[in-house]
């Protein structure tokens, strides 16, 4: 297995989408690129990510591949890759190695294997008939404000407008976005729906967005909701389970 | 009620003068304008501050009220403000309402009302003699070296001069402005004056002056200190008690 | 006694060479320059400093004196030396007297003097017959790679190149240098020599080294290390003892 991508920093892009969820992943190498699908420990939220092999410069692999990795540590030594590295991935002494390759010189890393289970987790059957595409950036702002009065955050989308309630304790935020207000992107919505989520999940899970790039949110009510974005060529789906408030 | 201010951030700075000092606080919103007195828990320090109705765009006011308001949750509630956002305060549904309105879209959060008691802390009634104007960043740094080698500050005001004295453990720091150093606006002394105040007090009664700005400190010996600074069109004046020595 | 440097903030500089290891330290003021020899806490690093009298732009001393002093807090007053301002040293009433004068004012900081022992420490008689010198910051950045996966690091020397090996439970890490590349300036080796230190220790030795300037490394097999290198004029030496492996 040889596996190269010229900017080291944007595998390290790509990863984060997955570290601020899990620590552990079971990543599968199969012959359309890098596949990892993985639940956070107290499995309210679920990735599934894939990084096609068209996104690396070379991609050598002599059979498909399930190499269980601590995450959290395969992030800090991607961080370690300066720009104009390229990095190189492969499997050697049963160990993964990371080299990285500037100008002036080599760097290897070697990461032990680790057991994390089978990988099987499998992603919600649910057609999503909601959804509206965003400023990443607008809809982390909006976190920010909810975060001040409550753990707990309503999504509502209805016809022509996405709208978010917050009340706790502390206060209430209430917040709105036009169809065609700059920040929206695409909307569409079918019946409307709505459900209420864990702030501190949502928050991990678009943290690894890019300033300047969309994500898609999927909703319907008291549903899982779908967040969808890119990331250097990977893409990154999540699943959320919503709070079935008790009315 | 229904008080606008076309600039959001800059109420944020205004309460900043309140917050380092107290936690909670009761807002009177009169036909002049807004205003606060507090005590912070210690009893040690006093703000007494006051916002004139010509700072805001709108000023529109049924009845005079107070309004008892968490300063910290505001504050930070005022922080996600941003750059271009007016700011509109009232009050719905026995809450405190903050809307912010920017080109794309508008905000609104509730605090709670909450009760702080009556308000009504006086000014001490002390003839002031002697004080300096001077430049709020020159003595910040002050407080900065004061704090390597104590918890106390002695301030003097001499003919021409301000001194500063530390004496700690740790060691002992002086230093002084002479009259017509750039650092000095204005320099009144009457008799001199001197008198040692705590260190973390000074600093939070100052934090919140900008950069480039003046404040004005009255002293008296072993009398509070009366510390005065504007922030956007806000005026706030502190006091604080000095420690007597037993000599 | 009267010493005076025009640049307070290199004084910090070189002050800084001496803090990250020692708390505290007995500075030697001789008529060649300011010295000091201390082994930190655990005794297992020693620094040997020396500021050469020329760095100062006056260095007035009636006799030769040893002043105990706070490395700590000497460097934390130091760092309130403000750009443009110069730095007096002296003694006054048995307490160390750092006086920065400014454009705009005088600040004098008088620290006590402490009793830290007869600073008899002796440097290890080693012939040191391998060396390299390189750029600062690229061996800090070797330590940072390091840090992921260990708490100590190999260095080795060898014909024509410097190599590092990490070994730790969680994962390894492999780097070298040639002696062509860019980073590094002088390569020298005798027999070639490999030891094992402890990469803290390592760190907090070239944590004051400057960006842009070049360290020297003395290395012999299982002695200790040699590291060396100037700021401002003045000249560390460290000596690090070496892990010995029980093979």
């Amino acid at each position: 297995m040889k596996i190269v991508i010229d900017d080291a920093t944007s595998l390290k892009d790509a990863v984060d989408t997955i570290v601020n969820l899990v620590e552990e992943g079971l990543f599968e190498f199969t012959n359309e690129g890098v596949r990892l699908k993985a639940m956070d420990p107290s499995q309210i939220s679920m990735i599934s990510f894939f990084m096609p092999k068209e996104v690396f410069s070379s991609y050598g692999l002599d059979e498909e591949r399930k190499i269980g990795i601590d995450v959290d540590k395969l992030s800090k030594v991607l961080a370690r890759g300066m720009k104009g590295d390229s990095a190189e991935l492969g499997l050697e002494e049963g160990r993964f190695k990371i080299t990285f390759s500037g100008a002036k010189k080599k760097r290897v890393f070697k990461l032990p294997l680790i057991d994390v289970g089978s990988g099987l987790e499998r992603e919600p059957k649910i057609e999503y008939k909601n959804y509206i595409k965003m400023d990443s950036e607008a809809f982390k702002e909006v976190l920010k404000d909810a975060k001040l009065v409550s753990s707990h955050i309503r999504l509502i989308l209805e016809d022509g407008r996405f709208r978010v309630e917050i009340k706790g304790d502390e206060g209430e935020v209430k917040e709105e976005f036009e169809k065609d207000s700059g920040e929206v992107k695409e909307l569409h919505v079918h019946e409307g729906a709505r459900a209420t989520f864990p702030l501190q999940y949502l928050e991990d899970i678009v943290k690894a967005s890019k300033g300047g790039s969309q994500i898609t949110i999927h909703l319907e009510t008291d549903r899982p909701l779908k967040v969808e974005y890119d990331v250097v060529g990977a893409k990154s789906v999540y699943y959320l389970a919503p709070r079935i408030e008790s009315t």
